[in-house]
């Protein structure tokens, strides 16, 4: 067993992982960090749990830890984060010194030497850890995962991508509450209303999805070269972001054939067979009114994203579109941050 | 004072006609058509009334009639009609022998001698009329109206179309239940949850976008030559359309240049001055997160779409991209055929 | 293992029979029943699922059939019945007449020689089956459940009956729109609205619950003579029904004691360890602002209630008052139907 | 004319404010008061706009003064304020010794020299002004209004305490989100959700309710002396408090001359014509499933409350019960300071 800990371990995304960690095969949780606030107090007595499935036994007698390396105990070797960007900024360089720090914060995804990795889409990019850690003289490392509508839509086109030549991409999304946080979206906000903007998401989108579908040589990642415009909107939906995609190639391609690449795409973690990986990390589903989130966000639980309406846009050359639902804070957040670990103690350590 | 009956006046687009024709200058109600459930019945007894603005006081004693010519008095000239496509397609011709009908059923939209009009974007299309009488022996004639979605996106890409050249337009809507009618959408299907299908509506939103920004010559109308894919899908919104559209020119424009052009367009009704005329009829908001369907779908009576987030698409050649509110039940259904009738009214009558 | 059947299996309580019999050590679904419209097709064709739980492997193959005896097979002993009142009174007692059906329909519940059941609250009220037979001549039998408001408040007063000596019950409702089936509830009615009536709900409440909390002696029911009234609501919740309960005791009773009477009941079915029953029926809960159907419908497998807010009423003598959660579609239908086969099985068999 | 101003001006219940007085006979808004923030900016500058109508022209130049009294213009008559209950206690009483103050915050409502007013309830309480100018040495004074929720049940239950004796009175709430401020209620906190307890709303309702239908005697405010009991909760509803009220008189009456009672309830602002005092300050309706908040909030443009389902209580003796939804924003805060302001005018300047 590795010994796990978690930053940011009584926000939404905490408990994620705290959820996903419980039973797992592989991670035992040791650590909890929280603000100095919650510092010192059992973890149930620090955290107001949001989570319809009840706090696992595990964690509750947990003594919450302050959020820096020197309060941290010695015998945890991941850490889990999910911090706020400014904070993990600073403090998730200090953690790697010692620690490997599989993040969802967005803070280092962008850094040169720090792999953004999603495990079906691009594992070798954990290559890069090792001149992360020349660089810096660290003994531990950063890998982080993308933002949460990244990832769904990044896994949808990875297939396609590998089979086609993708032009363009437009992606409009429909993003749920929980992705801001207990606190992030008012109720008047978001009841009999849609709130079209989502700070910095769209710029997230572009660029993170160019990356992940990029090359890994020599070192160095090159990003893919197809062109990605993004709109992001927040919808009262509890979790599960849906997503209307439409793509261009460059020929016309058989709508089956799509169809049939997306659904039978396997990465990484489906031949390794890692603990959290989804059977199928794209569902496709033929009904007309599918994927809906409140259905279909919990599918493979939550690992896998699902798809549907996949169609020929008759209007547009060479062109098909499809809607997709993801869920949000566990394939979009906690889980894609586990399944990164779950990648690095089976390849890595 | 024009008499005018309503077609389906007990249904939430009929009573939305009641309120619009309530106090209206120019036309008078004096007759209601429903069901044979509820005719005979006075119209207060015969209707369960929907909107937060009580019933006028002057519909209340009217006895509704059957939606059939000969139940029809003869001292109407103009009926609005919001009936079910299927029944529309029936009745509507019956009625226009001696009628003028302002539809807002999808029926008879694509008829080629049946004008499709938005009153600020192809007011000239009025001019099937008389092919439309010659071909038929009608006394009277039939005028569509498009569907709510199509109206709040061709409003706005009507001073676009006129200023540049418009490749390609993509849209994803995110549509509010009100536009099922009132049972339409269960409850079930849109509490926590996004319904990413609505029957026919992508068609629609393709098809009558391109001939309303159409040409009018020598008594055909010929389409815009641009291309234009939709992705459609219904939200727990009340009322309120909200849009996400993505729009590629030929050659790059100026961000700036392109909000002026939106805020500071005019049509005929807004020469004309008609009654129901928004006075801008697309109002150009600079707020980040603006707009937002429960806070601009009434913007100047709900007959105004507003715009915000009209940005440069930096990922894309030549494009910029924006969201667009519009009311779907005021601008894009009833009063969209008010102002018809008000258009039919000045230049025709 | 015992074979059974669910009639109305392809509607929203037959849904959740299926997901709560699809494991189920003692139960083995071998019959599913709609309408004629069904009849003869594969389960997974005939029916639109809606839960988020995907449906089960070993249903999709069932052909159903359709819902009269003579279609059902002979191998089945136990029918669920969630069909519609009207048509349950008719058939359930064709169906009785050679199975044992255990009813969520409302039909039978009222009548004299039919037990109205809850384990926990009044598992003699099975004395009346041999009654029934005798009465009938019926091989079978019909057991009922009550009403899905009346179940999770009953569960939450049988204790306080029991210990101590009740005057008076006020109880008001906010209840999910599941409860009303998939189309039951349009969403124009409930999105930014609350509909303040459900046909017949609070004459089941007012008088079930007596019923439920009565005695049986010498094979006879007698109500329970406290009073009780209730005002009935609904909310835009998908599942999980919330109580507000206000309760006037004949003394003046210890806020403590009263909260441990609740969360130390037990009943029959955990004294037997029935597979569906909740460790505890009542969990009663000290944060401030619980329980919160979404947080707390699912507790236990949503086969638990969950109270919160057990305070003193300092407005009135001898009186507290106290907040109520509880699944509706779970312990409030099909789990409370399942659990009744659970007792029969267990104590009758 | 008379000058007004607004303490927290740029709030929701301050917009509210500003709607209501915007085309206002009497009064005419001439200084607005925000925080330190806002003060010095054009109030269109300073403020983000969350109602559905848009900011009256008439507002957006004024410039936001400082919240206290050496800031405030001194040609000012009547301060309106809605501020925060903390820094209401305190600043109030120092505006209020040069300015009246029609206050919406709950500060000040059990002093004992301030009157807690509704103009159709208890007008006479005004007499209280002399007093607490008497024993405080101001030459202005402090007026309060009750909490929303608390006014729309007083309403409707001052005639019925009027024509018959009240023994207890029980009440549940679902309130709107609006009723806690923009930023009060996460989305979180209510999408398919319930959030069943308010911070100190069951003691406001409690002793509210009792001080305003009570006695003004001598100087000497003396609470009426029937039971009453809350029970208070937040649904997903934007605008309008639907409560659950079950009434005990002390005799059987019948439930027509209630209904009657309550429709024919006329008080002094009707007497009087006061500019903002609904027609019938309750509405009665006899559809069986109104009232409904999205429908029935904005009645006599809010500032009417709308009963319905009043029917006789059969489970208890001399009982009736009925369900209320009233505007929380208009009649339950800026409307009430609004009519409070215009009793005055007319009775007291």
């Amino acid at each position: 067993m590795v010994n796990v800990g978690i930053l940011g371990a009584t926000g939404m995304v905490g408990q994620r992982f705290i959820q996903l960690l419980d039973k797992h095969p592989d991670f035992d949780i040791t650590a909890l960090a929280a603000s100095e606030r919650s510092a010192g107090k059992r973890y149930e007595d620090a955290t107001t749990w949001y989570l319809d499935e009840a706090m696992p036994e595990s964690v509750k007698d947990i003594e919450v830890c302050e959020t820096k390396p020197e309060a941290m105990s010695n015998d945890v070797d991941i850490l889990f984060s999910s911090l706020p960007t400014d904070f993990a900024a600073k403090i998730e360089p200090a953690f790697a010194q010692d620690y490997i720090v599989a993040s969802n914060a967005s803070a280092m995804r962008m850094v040169p030497d720090v792999p953004l990795v999603i495990p079906e889409v691009n594992p070798e990019f954990l290559g890069l850890i090792e001149t992360q850690q020349k660089n810096r003289g660290w003994d531990g490392f950063i890998v982080t995962n993308p933002n949460c509508s990244t990832i769904a839509l990044t896994l949808t086109l990875k297939p396609i991508y590998d089979a086609y030549n993708i032009n363009k991409v437009y992606v409009s999304t429909m993003q749920a509450i929980s992705g801001a946080g207990y606190n992030g979206v008012p109720s008047m906000a978001i009841v009999d209303n849609i709130i079209p903007y989502i700070g910095n998401e769209e710029e997230k989108m572009e660029s993170e999805t160019l990356q992940l579908l990029g090359s890994f040589e020599d070192g160095v990642v090159k990003d893919a070269d197809f062109k990605l415009s993004a709109s992001c909107h927040r919808v009262g939906v509890v979790d599960g972001h849906t997503e209307a995609v439409f793509v261009e190639l460059d020929k016309d391609e058989d709508i089956d054939d799509i169809k049939q690449t997306m659904a039978n795409f396997k990465g990484r973690p489906q031949e390794l067979g890692l603990y959290s990986a989804p059977k199928n990390p794209v569902i496709v589903k033929e009904e007309e009114d599918r994927p809906q989130p409140r259905l279909d966000r919990s599918a493979d639980g939550g690992m896998a994203v699902t798809v549907g309406r996949v169609r020929k846009d008759a209007a547009m050359d060479n062109s098909f579109k499809y809607v997709l639902v993801g869920h949000n804070t566990v394939r979009g957040a906690a889980g894609a941050s586990v399944l990164n670990a779950e990648l690095i103690n089976k390849e890595i350590l």
